[in-house]
């Protein structure tokens, strides 16, 4: 059957073929749309190319090492022992009654279950997420923003961060033409955002982080694309990711404050994406949460700005990015539109149960006396400090390539190091950076996203590294990406 | 604060408030469209009922009972040992050293882990789903269709079947006013599929099932529905749910064929809704899968017609809601078309992994011979006889009350009862059915759900109620529902 029947025709049988309902031509033209590079040609080669080696062809290297997603498991990272101890007893109760499972876990596990319909994972939760779980959240908050309060009812359980990114950008939809919704992105940014805009047919409205100073927000840059942007749709919302991924700044105090009163003047409706809010490596960081900034400005601020902050499972130093876990709070939303938001929500039912159970641990672990508590700090600091390790590691080797050169990686687990492609190459290529991570892959195994992925400023170019696979395979990686822009330099001169 | 804040105006501290950027008037039109019953008015009010009574309030019942859901687990129904055991397994893998666990669930859990990346379910599988889990999944469909061949290729992993109804019906969308896309849903229908086309913009087109021939669907309707729908809008594709909800039907081998013929003569994309496929329970009903009939009509149309079909862990004996898993099958879709919509899923990074485990274990069940075997089958057994006995059960009251006439429960897992209203009863309420059921729900803590919520004739009234409560409470409830009629006729008369 071929895919461009486009009118009927005789098959092989003689019979009529009808052309087809659905066809490319006749699709959804917002889905035709949508890009997604983290998961593009780069990685389905790198499938294949997996497929080939064990196949048993021949190759310029025995393992495809993937450095293109933020998937902490898949290179090796172990899961905390007692979140995995919980879910076990919440999958199989019956293992409550194994002693060799400490009572803190049992203890929780228990918790989870008495908060499920007929005490089983196996149930339908409320659409908004577990009434205990929600409650978990806002003292998590509460407890990381020095007390500011938190109601659970403004927390919203999400099947992993994307989902209540996507839930959000959808109710903010209105208008048309020149009253088309815009909505603010970073560039470079986490490709959802252009992806989840493209589909609802939204503008982007695409603002610069400033590479020469350490990919930080200026206000000025702010403004200019808002008062370009305001001049052929409506911009409505401003879309920050903090620690950023995949520029892995981590933003100042400051910076927030700015950013909460540019979208206060402005009347901007904030989206606060803080999936790496445990991923800060870099001396004189610190993660500050938007909600936590905006009720420390006072009422003028904390009663109005409207803003919706995100987490998840997937990253920090937990990394359970299969279990699609997340949640996200909502601040200042009108009631109105927020009883919609749990009406809309309720149509797809609920989010995974094991993904809210597995976000219930991560708000509410181990406390200092309970059994499970030396282990998990232990685990949890050695994750983060050898993530922390890496992002070093990963600059400082980085920065000994002429030709590359890579900001610090404060917090999240990306390195988005600037290359400097010869022109040659540039000639040859249609997008030069996707030339240069294909052939990287082709030759090295080495599986990166070329910048374009993420936006980048016209005339640069950028790859997007995760600082994931194991010190040892990291160190190895590196210095093959060393040997090939070198090799690459060489032969485009 | 208000929600109905238009203005900035004076709040207590004298600061002036800023209006809210996203308000009612403001946000997503197309959301404010969106109905679902099934988590609709009915179940808010169960919900402060059930506070209510917790903290002590006195209510002419001890307890409410929630009949308005198709939610096995919370209804007290058992989940399957086996699956259990090897979700426990996949989550907690120390547990594979533990003796007391059969050698066939680590083994299907050691086969489970060996395809996720790093062998954690807390890694992103592939967008369409593990490899290993779509192969089985394959293997489950040509084996239920008799040895029609499956494609694991054709095979997409989703977030519970909601998730790859709508992504389908995204797909489909195309087109402006008289040319905006029409999909055909049976009335009554289960409202995820209104809500999806209210949200997406779709033309909803409704056929109605012949509720005197016991919900049975007739082409003549079809034809008529589509006819009109014709002179207003783009009729792209037909919906069908197989068994029905709400109405318990199990389609005839005829019908299906005929449903066939009539997408292939109209050039209607058809999506089968057969979540409920092993939930077959009266006497000469038997499920057969649109795929089957389909292939084997033969190439005329097994090469021709477009269908997906869709499948979940929520339903059939597992019950497993709260894990949302499932998968479509795509057959004859356009190649380009499939490219876009593996690149659309993509965006989400992937269903969740325990559903994908689940979803496994669901078509790849313990084998005889297996240590598991027995076990298994005896708790299906099990389940589906009482399933079905319950069917039995709710029929049978229910038609014993005057005013009250219900079809057989063929499949499925609820009843669709036609109650008789009196004329007082409808002239007092704007909305009849809702004004039965919540007054049943403020009498009798039963909570059901209207009609309405559904579709029906208009001037016809029903109500949905599942039939999963145990056997002692279904007997309980349904004298409830008896007496309350009686009463409510009473009343009313
Ligand atoms: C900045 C950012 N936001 C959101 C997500 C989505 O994560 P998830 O949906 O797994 O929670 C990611 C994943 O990489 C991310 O980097
Ligand atoms: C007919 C039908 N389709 C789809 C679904 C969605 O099920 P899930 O998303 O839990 O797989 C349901 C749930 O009740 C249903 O009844």
């Amino acid at each position: 059957r071929s895919s461009r029947v486009r009118q009927p025709k005789m098959s092989e049988n003689g019979l009529m073929s009808r052309a087809k309902v659905l066809t490319i031509d006749t699709m959804n033209p917002t889905v035709k749309k949508v890009e997604y590079a983290v998961r593009g040609p780069i990685v389905q080669r790198a499938v294949e190319l997996e497929r080939e080696l064990s196949e048993g062809m021949k190759k310029p290297f025995v393992e495809v090492i993937r450095a293109n997603i933020g998937d902490a498991h898949a290179m090796g990272q172990q899961p905390i022992t007692f979140f995995r101890q919980v879910l076990a007893l919440c999958s199989y109760p019956e293992l409550l009654n194994d002693s060799t499972f400490p009572e803190d876990a049992k203890s929780r596990a228990h918790r989870i279950l008495q908060s499920c319909g007929g005490n089983s994972m196996g149930s339908y939760s409320a659409s908004q997420g577990i009434d205990s779980v929600r409650q978990d959240v806002a003292r998590y908050i509460e407890r990381r923003d020095g007390g500011v309060s938190c109601d659970p009812d403004d927390i919203y359980l999400t099947t992993g961060a994307s989902d209540g990114i996507v839930t959000m950008l959808k109710l903010l939809m209105c208008g048309e033409g020149a009253a088309r919704t815009g909505v603010m992105i970073s560039i470079p940014q986490y490709p959802l955002y252009s992806a989840a805009l493209a589909e609802l047919g939204a503008v982007q409205i695409n603002y610069y982080l400033n590479e020469e100073n350490c990919w930080s927000l200026d206000i000025t840059e702010l403004q200019r694309a808002l008062d370009e942007a305001r001049l052929h749709c409506n911009p409505r919302a401003l879309c920050i990711i903090n620690p950023g991924n995949p520029t892995g700044q981590v933003q100042s105090r400051e910076c927030i404050e700015d950013v909460i009163r540019f979208a206060a003047k402005e009347r901007l409706f904030l989206m606060a994406d803080e999936v790496y809010q445990d991923n800060v490596y870099a001396d004189g960081c610190q993660f500050h949460s938007f909600k936590k900034v905006l009720f420390e400005m006072g009422p003028e601020y904390s009663n109005t700005v409207e803003l919706a902050s995100f987490h998840s499972t997937s990253k920090c130093y937990m990394g359970e990015c299969g279990f699609r876990g997340g949640y996200m709070e909502i601040i200042n939303m009108d009631d109105d539109v927020k009883a919609q938001l749990t009406k809309l929500v309720s149509v797809r039912l609920c989010p995974p149960v094991p993904g809210q159970a597995l976000m219930d641990l991560v708000v509410n672990p181990p406390q200092p006396g309970e059994p499970s508590y030396d282990n998990f700090i232990k685990e949890r600091t050695a994750t983060l400090s050898v993530l922390a390790e890496k992002a070093k590691l990963t600059e400082q080797v980085l920065n000994t390539v002429q030709g590359i050169s890579c900001n610090p990686v404060q917090g999240a687990m990306y390195s988005f190091p600037r290359i400097t492609i010869p022109k040659k190459a540039i000639e040859e290529a249609l997008q030069p950076d996707m030339f240069y991570c294909m052939k990287m892959l082709e030759e090295t195994g080495i599986c990166l996203v070329p910048g374009s992925g993420f936006g980048q400023k016209e005339g640069t170019y950028h790859f997007r590294m995760t600082i994931l696979p194991p010190t040892d395979k990291l160190q190895i990686l590196l210095n093959k990406v060393k040997e090939f822009h070198q090799k690459f330099t060489q032969q485009y001169s």
